[in-house]
């Protein structure tokens, strides 16, 4: 409901995902096979500091969330390096000190002996997560005496993908720790080779050497933006509907896909909502939980006198302490400072009437994180000194039954990608940022 | 003995390291912190196969012995390609049973259930066997009491090394495991940076930032060559004797370091040299160990009849049948068919009187391994597909104190080299060979 109406009207995009989860999801008789199966998010939620040493939500990701395996990598290899050479270099003990006050100020301690890089255990903990789905798959659909190969997890995965060793480090694991094969494919190229049994919803693929294997999990590392969906008659976008149709769990489904929306995020900050995700014991964790919520104003026919103030107050000279986002991931879609306000602007009329054509975004407060010293590195080589921030993400992994009782929910690691503070574009991928550690002090 | 005279005239190189050792060693008085330091080696014993499934040692390797690190990779990878995908492809189940025939025709069983990559614990093992000669050294020499930082090990590479990732891996395990710091050092700059305390033998380095720290292991990735010693005034040699004369472990000490002389090898091959090594419950051990050795044959001054016979056999029109191999470490330097004939021709005069240039080379039994089918890599693309023959390295670390009794002796992982069967060059660095992994079959 949040989302129909202004956000698919808006964002073509989301649209086709809301109708196609509709008409799964939500439609007596439909959808069978799809509303049996387990669902399973690979979820990270991305903080910046705020006012130096606050944290706060910038989004939560529910489909692709990308350098669990590398950020692993990286923070091994800073906590070598840390803890190697902090004993006898005093430069390294000097930029580390000036960092910590940076973001703590009066409140770091002098004693640095229990500060360092935390250990991410990304690539045990999301393979692990992914073998309890395979797992359950395997003990409900799957008879041990049929002598059939075990089926296998498909990696949806784009073509010409590039950051593909990040994606094999899990695939590796899930051979090495769990005996479970991977398969990648593309969208495009599922639209001939995977087909889903009328019967029994069993999703199978159709492998190179002719033979075909059975799916228990369907990993999205593709299928977030409209470019992964080109087939000029809708191919993709058939090939994801019949993945959906199927009894295999997808990570995620178009559920949880859609809950990865900004308009989804800036519902569920409105006082009261939050609320009903936790029990009558649990509502005492609901304050702090808020409090890591930056300010979130809706610009669809839902806004408020609040989320109106926002907007006023961003066309009035203080554009500088807001974000206008769009519902699309995969970021680099944002506006700041002067493009905001004639964003705006160009989309206020009269007393505050907001167009529609403002729904698929919502308003932020900006974030303004402390600035740390930072040297990036790009091809192995130094790009620079400089003044950085960084964005933190936090992986977690979630496997619910049909019924919707939560059987698995655990951390998983963590990333950080630090870009200078000069530069506004992000993203990793791009070129704009890099991938760091977080150095954690008291 | 072995080497002194014939080699030592021949090869200056060898020349050099025997004049030191004798002066150090084996001069009464002298090198008082050398002779009493540990001995350690970190060996690589190379063998071929021969007449399909018999495995002949090629050398023993008592310096810089290298890939010990990314061959373990190699075989991780080879190992979790078998498995994942022996089941489902076809043409990896094919290829196999053929290079297994290949070399074990008809004693190659059918069940190749058992069959499979073996993991190599060299990453584990070499730096282990670091660590407890640097133990020794610090119980021995460090009080714990005087607030000074640990020794270090010293890396001695060559400049401009290109082969760092593989020593990096060995640096990186040793912090990681043992908590060890790894500094790395040329000889060239270990003439101004590395000193000997003429009182205690403690050697110390010279650190960037103006420190100095004690070092308990001397590892050398270098010095096995001319080119390591090109300083006009022999600084590099003169580094080489400071290391030798305190009282830190060398990896190899000078005799180790002589001991990998081809002529020793030779030498060991005599009848009844390998027995005086083992003990009188042991001796039933030394016909296994010696049929390992290929035929070796002398053309120094201790040539003996059948040495001569060998020699003879050569010039008549079995040239095919030798190698003709320098002291010199590093490969690249032996003579094959007609040049190995005419080097010899040239070098035979009257009743098989053989010249004195002869004596810094061994005569050797060549091997003829089984071809198997290869497919090679260089910098991740396919080089090609063909015959190939491959050489298994098997490393081993060993301990001595100063009295000669050996307190670990241990068994350190493996390597394979590749090579397409119609290359003559070896040598992975050099580009000739690839990094492989046996693949054990029953």
């Amino acid at each position: 409901e949040t989302l129909s109406g202004g956000v698919a009207e808006a964002d073509p995009f989301t649209g086709k995902l809301l109708e196609l989860y509709e008409q799964i999801y939500c439609t007596e008789g439909a959808g069978e096979f799809a509303k049996s199966a387990d669902r399973f998010g690979v979820l990270r939620s991305d903080y910046m500091l705020h006012n130096n040493n606050e944290l706060k939500q910038v989004e939560l990701n529910t489909i692709a969330s990308s350098f669990a395996g590398l950020a692993s990598q990286v923070a091994q290899m800073h906590g070598h390096l840390v803890e190697r050479y902090i004993g006898e270099e005093k430069d390294i003990r000097e930029w580390l000190e000036v960092n910590k006050r940076a973001v703590m100020g009066g409140d770091a301690s002098d004693d640095s002996s229990k500060d360092g890089v935390p250990v991410s255990p990304a690539l045990t903990c999301i393979p692990a997560g992914m073998s309890v789905v395979h797992d359950r798959y395997v003990s409900r659909y799957c008879s041990s005496s049929d002598g059939s190969l075990s089926p296998v997890i498909l990696f949806v995965v784009q073509e010409g993908e590039t950051n593909t060793v990040d994606q094999r480090m899990l695939e590796i694991a899930l051979w090495e720790k769990h005996k479970i094969p991977v398969v990648r494919m593309s969208l495009t190229a599922g639209y001939t080779k995977l087909a889903t049994d009328a019967k029994t919803g069993a999703l199978s693929i159709l492998l190179d050497d002719g033979s075909s294997r059975e799916v228990s999990l369907v990993y999205f590392r593709a299928g977030y933006a409209p470019t992964d969906y080109p087939g000029e008659n809708g191919e993709e976008w058939k090939t994801r509907e019949k993945i959906e149709l199927s009894r295999a769990t997808k990570c995620p489904s178009m559920g949880y896909h859609l809950a990865g929306a900004k308009k989804v995020q800036q519902a569920l900050a409105r006082p009261g909502k939050l609320e009903r995700f936790f029990s009558e014991d649990e509502q005492s964790l609901v304050p702090g939980l808020r409090s890591t919520f930056a300010g979130l104003y809706s610009l669809g026919a839902d806004a408020c006198e609040g989320d109106k103030a926002a907007v006023k107050d961003a066309i009035s000279g203080q554009e500088g302490n807001y974000v206008l986002k769009p519902q699309r991931e995969g970021g680099g879609y944002n506006y700041y400072g002067e493009g905001l306000c004639a964003k705006l602007k160009e989309n206020v009329s009269g007393d505050m009437e907001l167009s529609k054509e403002l729904a698929e975004f919502i308003l932020m407060e900006r974030l303004f994180p402390p600035q740390q010293r930072a040297c990036l590195l790009r091809a192995g080589k130094v790009e620079g000194f400089g003044d950085s921030i960084s964005e933190l993400g936090c992986f977690g992994t979630v496997v619910s039954s049909e019924s919707g009782e939560i059987v698995h929910n655990e951390y998983a690691g963590f990333l950080l990608r630090t870009k200078f503070s000069n530069v506004d574009e992000g993203g990793v991928a791009s070129g704009f940022a890099t991938l760091s550690s977080p150095y954690l002090c008291r």
